[in-house]
């Protein structure tokens, strides 16, 4: 049989609620032992030889992504990453997902194995049985639902309120990319819009335009970190920007934060853009959100393991809750960090 | 503070997405020794002694409900009901459930505290912790998505896959009824349209009306037949409707079955509200859906323990594959069954 996936049109309804599920699982194979279960029962069984830790969110056509410039298979794996995104920030190793999708019946099959084929990616990179989920119509639009199962020792748990004064403040990888990527594709969209001819040449923005459309989990954090031997005290995943999160560390925390400006891990394309833009770097990086790294805090006594390490950056220290939570600037200013993270109830009205 | 329900409008964008969360989940306790870490991390921790059954659903503003006649507070308790019924189809203890909303912001903060509220009263009855979830915005309407864990001793586990040739199968309560509590709320919905004075009398369906706005799931059964010392050999839940449900057990088990028409146990405000519809009861019974009653099958040498059981009632039997699935109807006319279960892909278009 010859596919031609760019015409084929098939309609939702066609298949029924029990044939799309079946379509568009079919491919997806259990990989762990613990997965006593998959798709296929009322419910999936897991088996857990250690502690179980749940997340959960919610993606929303028109509030969370844009289909104008999203592809369905990017969509699809970011989908999945923000999930895991979220086991790792607990030092846990995710191995079971659910997928929930409601979806307007404007939509054809073609366009939901689109979506399908990037979730499946991610499951296989990062080793995940995708073992249940529900499928239903939306009124409008396209709505993803996942919950992730990560399995980690009682001992091994990190949550966001065991930082210590004077511990310090670690960041993996570099911020504010995805948020800039989102700036450049929402530019050419509306370059788009008024001339569809145009052919824009996105190469020098590829690093910030991936950082948004396909994300990749910290899974190489945790490993990194028992290999060197280092129990964050605390940890949480950037994902509505640094200032919100070192804002959650400290409030679960009850402690206080100094980090410093120069010390932020930038990649050049984003200083290059934010110029292009005329936006301020430092607060892109502060406030952008979406990046997905995972941001922590170890005891002093771990710095000698943890230095010079070029996958994490040391930004700042604990204090004490008294003495509040700071940026030094690289004028040697002290400015308060106030939460402006993305707030998706703020943003979007009804149509 | 003088609070009155019915006229204050708070704007949700007023509170922010993590004020929202704070303010709707601030009354929820942990009640389970098991749930190590419920709301407020990246992730909750949960602990499993035995094994771990996971299900999720979606609920979905004008595909599922219809906020013209189901009260938010109804709405939340059902969502609870409808993953935990599926808990309970695994033999299994529902503990934990994680509830992401998505919601325009045409809903005031007084309409989530309502369907909060419902949500509350259902973990708080059937002794579950919420641990977890995801606010957001939506373009449009109301949309529900609720994760459910169960624990269960891996011996105890049952699957949709267990009938055998010769087995009874066996209903929980009475079905049809949810249907018909729907067609009648919104025959009223279309009186009240054209007639906004309207008072409708409705205490003659009161109980098929409940039976579709607060189903309760049967939490009982699992523990019945523990105490009748029976292991059913195969059960689902009947969500989609009875003759659906039957022909997922078949299928999964690789059996046939026979039910008897005269054995289906109807409400009689079902039979006397299906004369009054001029509907006929037994296609009600077996295409209705939403019924949330359990539907196992045990070997014959259980009869004597479930016999004149008031809870459960033997529909039929188990036979070979070759021979079908089928209904003996009062006629004794062999009628073969097929799905005609609600399909939400089919019934709706985008507006």
């Amino acid at each position: 049989m010859i596919e031609d996936k760019n015409t084929a049109r098939t309609s939702l309804s066609d298949l029924g609620e029990f044939g799309l599920i079946d379509h568009l699982t079919k491919d997806f194979e259990v990989k762990h032992t613990s997965t006593l279960k998959g798709i296929g029962d009322d419910a999936a069984v897991v088996h857990f030889d250690n502690e179980c830790v749940v997340t959960t969110d919610l993606l929303v056509e028109g509030v969370h992504f844009d289909l104008a410039y999203v592809p369905l298979k990017h969509l699809g794996y970011k989908s999945v990453m923000v999930n895991l995104s979220d086991v790792y920030a607990m030092n846990a190793t995710p191995k079971q997902i659910t997928v929930s999708i409601a979806v307007s019946n404007r939509f054809p099959l073609e366009a939901l194995e689109d979506l399908y084929a990037g979730i499946r990616a991610a499951a296989k990179i990062y080793n995940i049985d995708v073992i249940g989920g529900d499928t239903t119509s939306s009124q409008k639009g396209l709505l993803i639902s996942i919950t992730a199962l990560g399995h980690v020792k009682k001992e091994d748990i990190v949550y966001r309120s065991g930082a210590k004064d004077n511990d310090l403040i670690v960041l993996s990888g570099d911020i504010g990319a995805a948020y800039l990527g989102l700036q450049v594709l929402e530019r050419e969209n509306q370059v788009f819009k008024v001339n569809p001819q145009s052919q824009p040449d996105l190469s020098t923005y590829s690093y910030i335009i991936e950082r948004q459309l396909k994300p990749e989990a910290r899974r190489d954090i945790p490993v990194l970190l028992k290999k060197l031997e280092v129990k964050p005290t605390s940890m949480i995943d950037v994902s509505d920007g640094l200032s919100s999160e070192i804002l959650h560390l400290c409030k679960h925390s009850k402690v206080g934060a100094t980090i410093y400006e120069e010390k932020i891990p930038l990649d050049p394309t984003v200083i290059s853009t934010c110029e292009e833009f005329n936006m301020d770097s430092t607060t892109i990086a502060l406030n952008g959100g979406e990046d997905y790294e995972l941001l922590f805090t170890v005891s002093q006594d771990d710095y000698s393991k943890i230095k010079a390490n070029p996958s994490i950056t040391i930004i700042g220290h604990i204090n004490q809750e008294k003495e509040g939570v700071h940026l030094i600037t690289r004028g040697n200013t002290k400015v308060a960090i106030t939460a402006q993270g993305w707030n998706s109830l703020n943003e979007n009205k009804e149509n």
